[in-house]
Formats: structure tokens, C-alpha cells, sequence
């Protein structure tokens, strides 16, 4: 039997992947599973994208474009520049989600062996493309006693090698829900400039901020045109993650031209993808309004109630709808097991996330954290917290 | 300003890119370009994957299964059991288009430096792939004089190292249009198994074979199940190309635990595309009838004026919708150039696709040969046919 590659061998599954199977037997049993572990939101995609789809015009679904659909990527640009990002439709290769646009990144920047250092806890998902593309992750610990801030300049200083080629960052981020301030991008900025490495930014939730604070992106930095390199999608911002539209957006010709010539081999992001988030920049400014005062209420209920809980630290996040707490436990891979195999309260039980599986090494991390998407009703947020609180009692009853 | 990877600097931008701008001229002076150039066929989608689009029942696009929507992936399996291939559900995964399965496909049995033997000419787009996987294509040539056959099978053991992974062949193939015979495809289930190889076999184009002659998959033979991986695609097969889906098919499980793995990281392929695919299964035999004889009224009417013409040898391609020919002129990259930008008959010209462009060293390589896709009504055939006799005889004329 020939061998596979040595990738196949240490590509990670994705870190849910291990205990869907006691989520299923719970249901089987015939328990009420509340799923906080996945950040697929339960918001209505709007009306104008879902008609866009029911009137596709077409009688033969052609390929696009490979950078995108023209007229797609120009009301792009506009969109953008509504929010003073300074992006011409030619900065902007449209892409099969932002997944597609963080390892044409990856690819147009890193040589295989080269470093991308990355503040974590992080999205799982970058170990794979780094791996996919040959890229060593370098992980810089952030941590949850100020609430998942930048980790200090000098310990990004610490970890720069000659093999170093960018610093990657989620804005706001997932799984923490940090949101990164502009000093702290301006201090990025500073950083890149000296030691001439890229900045790669993640803003797929860039549309998931609160309190009043607005958004920084690094497409607002001057003078590093050639360093930053932003990745988007619609799925989040439009709840239509099934669409698969995404974007990569740079100034850097270079890595817009080697990332069109990856677009062209694999021909064309989806059609209707580029239809459904096209009609989708006509969305009323009510309908984000009405989705972030949502957002805005789930967060409150869940970490309120979190952090009334004995022994919960739960830094309220600043945007996003992921929230990171640290439980009173011994192990949170072993408590998210319990929960669906062992526990349940009146017919239910709750699914989060350990945050272990967003470490680079889930050995050398903190054991007692989780990862809670707050994408549910409020009514039933309440009832998984109090779920939670009740769980955690009788977890550590039966421990102690 | 930070350095680009190597893969950017040696990404090869789509063969026809060059002649696009050239194109263009043609079209702002006025003159209509028949374009024989690309693999877009003109065929209707399937009225019942339209409908399905049309009639998108939900209201969230939420991401589908990464592996793909099961009930998709059992009625696809079905499918393929309707051909005798012997497919289970969970052989399936269902990726961006056969775009995307190739890139996973090369990933998941390649490391970084090994070698896939390729007869070529062959689809450009394969470079891109294996440079993405850092994987090193090993063209073994096939000629025209006997229709582009598969080579001699002593020929590949002659390019066989042990950094060979995998024989990678498409059938029917783009660009020469040659069905692989079953003896040909038993010949490479030999080679395979002696020097425990990977076949590979790219079959988006299996629905098209003419002449009552029948498509040979890797997948009906027998043995090799741990060996062989196939490629398919619904972009050709119901002219559905943007709405990439297509799907990796393999037996051997570690393959497909990788490609999952891939599938997971990138978390799902378009959804609205496997809706569509979905339910284009259903499509009515007389659609495929009526395609096919569609493609051999086409087929016929390129090749017989092809043969007709002075100095052109163009063997009779068994399957897909494309024909090489040898042309009597010096340099095919030139002439269609020339056809673009100087010549013009009756206010009309065509676009054809030089074939250096498919082979692996564009230098070491005839010369003289073209790809023509017969993606036209007949009508427009018959006058692109017209138009390249009379321009190939001013071309001589000017330069003899
Ligand atoms: C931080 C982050 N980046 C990127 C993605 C990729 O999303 P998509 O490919 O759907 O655009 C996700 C999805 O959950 C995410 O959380
Ligand atoms: C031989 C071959 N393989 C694969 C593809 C990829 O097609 P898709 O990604 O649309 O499925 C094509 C498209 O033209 C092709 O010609």
C-alpha cells in the first residue's frame, strides 16, 4: 500500500471532531443537547441575498472571473471605503470563504520551513493551512487574567528568527473575542516596518463590535502597503457561511498577482456565492443594527451569568460571539465529555468547546478553559447557563 | 518590502492570459472572436438544478457537513453504482469543484519534493497544483501520430525514481480528447502495483465518450483499491462549472481520513453547488442524449474541416470537447497572436489555444499544435472553421 504524505499524517481533526460522537449518543438518548461549541450562527441570512438566489437569471452557471465577478468586487470596494479602508477593487481577489484567502496567503508569503507567529489561543484551522503550506505556526501566549490582550512587543521580539515571514492576527478574535485596539495595531505596524515582515489580519468578524468601539483594521495603517494583507468573508457579517464567499485584500501587487494565478488554477470562487454576497451589500443598515444588538445581549447574558458562577473568570469580550471562561475544573476536555456522556439536568445538557484545541501544543496551555459561541436564543442561552452552573456543582461533588 | 515565496515566482498565469489583452483589442476594433479557446461549454444547466437554486428553501445558509451533505454524497454514490463503479457514501468527499480534490488529492499522498508522473500534454492547471503541494510533475510525452495514446508503459518505468508517488492520467483528456482504453488503464493498474504507486485519474470529463465507445474508470479495477484515487466534477458533466462541486473518490481509507482532514480545515464545499448537484442526479437521460449528440455533430464538423485543411493532422479525439492539431505554420504562440491581432475575415477572427501551453516545458515541445474546445453551435463552428482555413493560408502567404 503506497505511503501517504507526512501531512496526512499530523493534519489536526478539527478539535470538536472527538466528542460529536457523545453528543450523538446523548441525543440518542434522548437528551437535549444546547451547542455552544460551533460559530455557526443561527441569524437569518437577509432577504435581499436569498432573493438574488431564487431570481438567478441564469440558463448556464458559468465560471467567474478568477480574481471575482467585477461588478462584485467594485460594490466590495465601495463597501469598504464606507468604512475609510482606502480599497480599490483591484486590492481585492475574491475568494471560496476566507478559508480559501488565509492559505493563498499563506502560500503567496511562505516559503515551506518559514514562520508565521500568532498570538493564541487561535483558530484552530491556521494550523492546517500552515501545515497544508508548509508553514511552522509560532505560537506567543496571550493570556485571560487582561483578557486575551496583544501579548507584550518584546515577547514578539523574542520570537523572531530569520525564517520569520509574517505576524497573523484575528481582529476581532475567535476563540477569545478580543478586540484589538488601534494602539495595539499601530504597535503591529511599528513591528512589521522594523523587522520588514507582513501583517496578516483576520477580520471575518470585523462586523461583530461592541460597546461603541469601532473597528481598526490594518488596512488603515500608512506606509505599510506592502506589508498588510487583510482576509474576509461574508460568512459571518451575512450569517451565509454556506455560500463560500470570502476575499483577500492587499496593496502588495506582488501577492495580489501570485494569488490570481492561484485563483486561476482552481478557476473560480462559487458563482452564486459571489451573487448571494453581491445582493448582500444592499442589506439595510437595520438589519446589522438589529444582529449586533442581539449579539450585544447574548454576550451580557452569558458572561454575566458566567462570571456570577463560583470560581468563573470570564473576561467580557469585545466582540465576535465567542466568549473564552476559565471553569473550576481539572481538565476541560474531560468536563465537555462529561457533559454529554454522564450528565444531564432535567433532559439537557450544553456542548462547548475545550479551549485546548485553539493551543498550538493542547498539552502546554491552560487545562481549564473553554470556548463558548454564544449563537443561540437568549432564552436558550439562560437555560444552558444555568445548565452550566448546575453541571459544574455536581462535576466537582463528584470529584471532590 | 517583505519577499514573496518562491511558488509566487514560479506560479504559471493561465496559457491563454497572454492573448487575452489581445482579444480585447480585437473585440474594441469591432471584429467578432469566435472563442475555441476555453473548456465554458454553451449547454444549459439542468432545468432541474435551476429550480432547485430557484426554489432554496432556507433561511440561514448555515456550512453543510465538511465532508459533504450526506443524503448528496449517498444519491452521488448511487450514481456512480448506476455506472458499476462500486462506490460507497463514505468513499465520497465532496469538494470545491475537481479543482479542489486535486489539490487534496496531491496533498494527501505527496511530500514536499516528490514527483507525479503526467503524460502530457496535459492540463495546465496541474503545474499550479503540485507547485502549491511542492510536488515536481514528471511529463512523459504522448504524439499526435498515433492520437495521443498512452505512452508506451516502459517509458514511465524509465521515470520512475524512488520519488515517484503516483501516476496521474485524465480521461477522457484535456487537451487532446483521447479515451483511455481499458487495456491502457489495466496496463497502468500493472505499473501501479509494482512499484506501489498512486493512480490518479482526473474523470470530469467521463460523460463524454463517443462512437459507443465506453468510459474506463480507475475505479473498476480490481486490487488496487489502497492505489487508486479519482477526480470528478459536475462542472462539465451538467454545465454547472461555477457553481464548483466536485468530489475526490477513493477507497483507501487513510486518503480519505487526510482529505477530510483538509475538508474539516477549510470547514465545507458551497452548499447552494450541492444543492444543485444534488438535484441534477435526477436529470433525464434525454438531456445527456441529446448533449452527446450535440458534441459529436461538433466534434465532427471541427475534425472533418480540420482534415481537410492543407498541411493539418487532427486525429479524431474518442471523448471530452476538445482536438489537438498540428498546423502547417512556425509557431503556434505567433499565429494566435497573429489571428487576434492582425488578421481579420469578413470582420470576424478566432481565439484558439496554443498547445505549449499544456505541456510541461513549453520550449521542448511541438511547436505547431493548437487545442481547439468545439464548445460552439455548429453554425459557429462551421464559420470558425472557415475563418482559420482562409487565415492559415494569408499567414503562410505573408511570411512565405
Ligand atoms: C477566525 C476565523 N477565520 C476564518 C474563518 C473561515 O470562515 P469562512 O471560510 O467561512 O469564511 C472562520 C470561521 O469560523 C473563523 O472563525
Ligand atoms: C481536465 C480538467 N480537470 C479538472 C478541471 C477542473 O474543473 P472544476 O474545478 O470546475 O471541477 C478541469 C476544468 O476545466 C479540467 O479540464
Amino acid at each position: 500500500m503506497p505511503q501517504l504524505s507526512q501531512l496526512a499524517g499530523v493534519l489536526p481533526a478539527s478539535p470538536i471532531r472527538k466528542l460529536v460522537p457523545y453528543a450523538e449518543a446523548a441525543k440518542r438518548k434522548g437528551t437535549k443537547v444546547y451547542h455552544l461549541n460551533i460559530g455557526q450562527p443561527d441569524i437569518e441570512t437577509p432577504a435581499v441575498s436569498l432573493e438574488a438566489i431564487h431570481n438567478l437569471p441564469d440558463k448556464v452557471l458559468e465560471y467567474t472571473h478568477s480574481a471575482g465577478i467585477e461588478n462584485y468586487r467594485r460594490r466590495l470596494a465601495d463597501f469598504y471605503n464606507r468604512r475609510n479602508l482606502g480599497v480599490d477593487y483591484t486590492n481585492i481577489i475574491v475568494t471560496t470563504g476566507g478559508s480559501e484567502a488565509l492559505l493563498f496567503g499563506f502560500l503567496a508569503i511562505c516559503n515551506a520551513g518559514d514562520q508565521v507567529i500568532v498570538p493564541e489561543p487561535f483558530y484552530a484551522n491556521y494550523n492546517s493551512f500552515a501545515m497544508e503550506a508548509g508553514v511552522e505556526i509560532v505560537p506567543i501566549k496571550s493570556f485571560i487574567e487582561n483578557g486575551f490582550a496583544l501579548p507584550a512587543i518584546a515577547e514578539f521580539e523574542k520570537k523572531i528568527t530569520p525564517k520569520t515571514r509574517a505576524i497573523l492576527i484575528c481582529n476581532p478574535n475567535n476563540p477569545t473575542g478580543y478586540l484589538y485596539s488601534k494602539e495595539e495595531i499601530e504597535q503591529l505596524r511599528e513591528l512589521v516596518i522594523k523587522h520588514d515582515l507582513y501583517l496578516l489580519s483576520d477580520e471575518v468578524y470585523s462586523d461583530f463590535c461592541y460597546d461603541g468601539r469601532e473597528h481598526y483594521s490594518v488596512l488603515n495603517l500608512k506606509g505599510v502597503d506592502n506589508n498588510v494583507i487583510m482576509f474576509d468573508s461574508v460568512s459571518k457579517r451575512y450569517s451565509m457561511c454556506g455560500v463560500r464567499a470570502g476575499a483577500l485584500i492587499s496593496r502588495n501587487c506582488g501577492v495580489l498577482d501570485a494569488v490570481l494565478r492561484m485563483g486561476q488554477a482552481r478557476l473560480c470562487a462559487p458563482y452564486i456565492a459571489q451573487v448571494a454576497a453581491n445582493a448582500a451589500i444592499d442589506t439595510p443598515q437595520s438589519y446589522f443594527d438589529d444582529v449586533k444588538k442581539e449579539y450585544i445581549a447574548r454576550r451580557n447574558c452569558v458572561v454575566e451569568a458566567l462570571q456570577k458562577m463560583d470560581g468563573v473568570v470570564c473576561p467580557c469580550p469585545g466582540g465576535a460571539f465567542y466568549a473564552v471562561a476559565k471553569l473550576p475544573i481539572d481538565n476541560a476536555d474531560k468536563f465537555a465529555q462529561w457533559l454529554l456522556e454522564e450528565f444531564e439536568y432535567e433532559g439537557e445538557t450544553v456542548m462547548v468547546a475545550p479551549a485546548t484545541g485553539f493551543y498550538y501544543n493542547p498539552k502546554d496551555c491552560p487545562q481549564d478553559e473553554i470556548r463558548i459561541a454564544y449563537v443561540l436564543k437568549i432564552e436558550d442561552l439562560q437555560k444552558a447557563m444555568k445548565i452550566l452552573e448546575i453541571a459544574l456543582g455536581e462535576y466537582n461533588a463528584k470529584r471532590g
